[in-house]
This record gives C-alpha cells, structure tokens and sequence, in this order.
C-alpha cells in the first residue's frame, strides 16, 4: 500500500518542476545509484565525493559534498517510500533504520511523471517544519541549487546514454 | 518490501518485552482500532480521551491522555511501516504525510511473534536519538508505564472476547 498523499502547504514547503529531456527511468537510476549521483548531486564548484545508499524503507541515504577548497559536509537520512521511476521520499528527520536524527531538517520528494518518450515531469518538493526552516532552506538557495544540479543530472545521463549507443 | 532490519543499540534505546494471553491479531486490533486503544493506552489514573488513526505509512497516529485534574497531553506522529499482525513501525519525529516535526523524541516498534493458541510475545522497543532522550524516556517510566498500559490492554481485550462469546 503506497503512503498517504502528502499535502504541500506553501508556508511551509518548497516546489521545484521541471520538464526533463530524459525518461522516468533515467531519472531514477540518477538519484538511486551512487555511480550516477557522484556526478551531479552537488552544484559545481563543489563536488559529491562519497554517497551511501541502501535503497528500502529505513535505508540510509548518505552524501558528502566537498568545496574547491576541501571544505567537507555530509548530510545523512533514510528513505521512507520508495516507488521505482515514480516516486521516492527522504528524510533527515531520521537516521537509517528510522532512528531520530540529531539536526532535523527535511522531507523531500522526487516525483517522476512521462510526457513521452525520453520526458518527464519532474517535481522536487521539500517539506519542512516551520515557516523558518522553510524561509531559511529558500534563502540557502533551494530553486538555484536543485536547478543546478538537474541540469547536471540531465548532462551526465544525456552523456552516458550517447555513450551508450553504438557508433 | 519490508523496511531494513533495525538495530538495537542499548546505549540508545529502550526495550520491554512480554509474553502475553492474547493473539497476535488481538493486539494488533488493540494498537490499530481506536475503539479499542481508548480503553488501555495510558496508564491510569490518566485516561486516553481522543485517538486518531490513518492506518498508513505516512498516516496520523495522534493521541490525547488526561490526568483525573483534566490536564491534558497530546502525542502526534506518523506510522511508517504497518505488517498487519506482526510488526507496528511509528515515530513522532515526522507528523503525519512526513513532515518534520517540531518535537521528535521516539521512534517506537511493537512486534508480535505467535506462540500457541492465544499467545503472543510482545516486543516494544523506542529508539531515541541520543542517550539523554533515552535516559529521559527511562526516568519518565518506560519499563512500568509500557507494563501497566499492557496489562490493561489484556484485561479489555479478554473482556471483549469473553462478551464475544455465546453465554
């Protein structure tokens, strides 16, 4: 049985949509495997150097960017629902094996629809709180940073892809 | 897919167990029917006094205990994994559809495992996400709070089942 629908409150909530030149699948194997998040998670300059994922209920989801400068922050949560190409949930509100986090912050979900062949709907949403976090996750740069990084995954996977075909 | 095995980490966690005269379906119909859970779930001379259940991940579990001068304490969570008759996943760290909440202290297991007709061991463990909360859950009488309300739980429910039964 999939979780109940989540309501997105606009006080609390951020929203991120976007029309995507790859399909659900592409999408999914992005955010699900390590190999692929390295190279588009974390908006450049910085970089994904490590990325932990045990993909079920109560399974981490663990990624550590790094800046130029060797600045190194992890941010670690477990997942909650787990849809293949249509949905996934996260939170850092608990640790892996549902365990209460010590620095709660978000819920987010990437939501996967087809527009058709190698397109989809793609719809980030994070949820918070209270209206501070919420003001204070906009103000660190949600829309640019999740902008970024989509762009990233597009390019990545694109390439990948190309690669992938015969010459 | 069921969630990843939890850890038990004593250092962090509370644990009561029991073996107990009722049947896995009797205590799962006791946690999941609120018609039932007002009757045993806070240890009296307190009182359960409203009980709300979406019974499903990402669904509401919200309580309201009253003490005999009417001060009242309210409890708000979300299940996040539900095997009818055998294992019981909630927290209060996320509200209901996920969301971060605003005072996260436990995530709570109740499990069942058959023993024979009528018999069922029964596993309470509350994960806490550091040692204080733990020692704080433990001061505020974990072991005897968790021993009363099961003992009560007994006492309705054979009750039920015995005016269940053609006289």
């Amino acid at each position: 049985m999939p979780s109940v629908e989540l309501s997105f409150d606009p006080r609390l909530d951020l929203l991120f949509q976007s029309e995507v030149d790859l399909s659900p699948a592409q999408i999914w194997a992005a955010w699900t495997q390590p190999e692929h998040l390295l190279h588009w998670f974390t908006p450049a300059p910085w970089t994904t150097v490590e990325c932990e994922i045990v993909l079920q209920a109560g399974g981490i989801f663990r990624t550590v960017m790094r800046s130029p400068e060797g600045q190194e922050h992890t941010h670690s949560g477990c997942y909650l629902e787990i849809i293949e190409n249509e949905r996934l949930i996260w939170t850092d509100a608990l640790g892996p094996g549902f365990r209460p986090a010590l620095e709660p912050f978000i819920t987010a979900t990437i939501a996967l629809k087809p527009l058709g062949p190698g397109r989809t709907l793609y719809t980030a949403t994070a949820r918070h709180r209270d209206e501070t976090a919420r003001q204070r996750h906009e103000e660190m740069g949600f829309t640019a940073g999740w902008s970024k990084a989509l762009e990233q995954m597009v390019a990545h996977m694109q390439q990948i892809q190309a690669q992938a075909k015969p010459a």
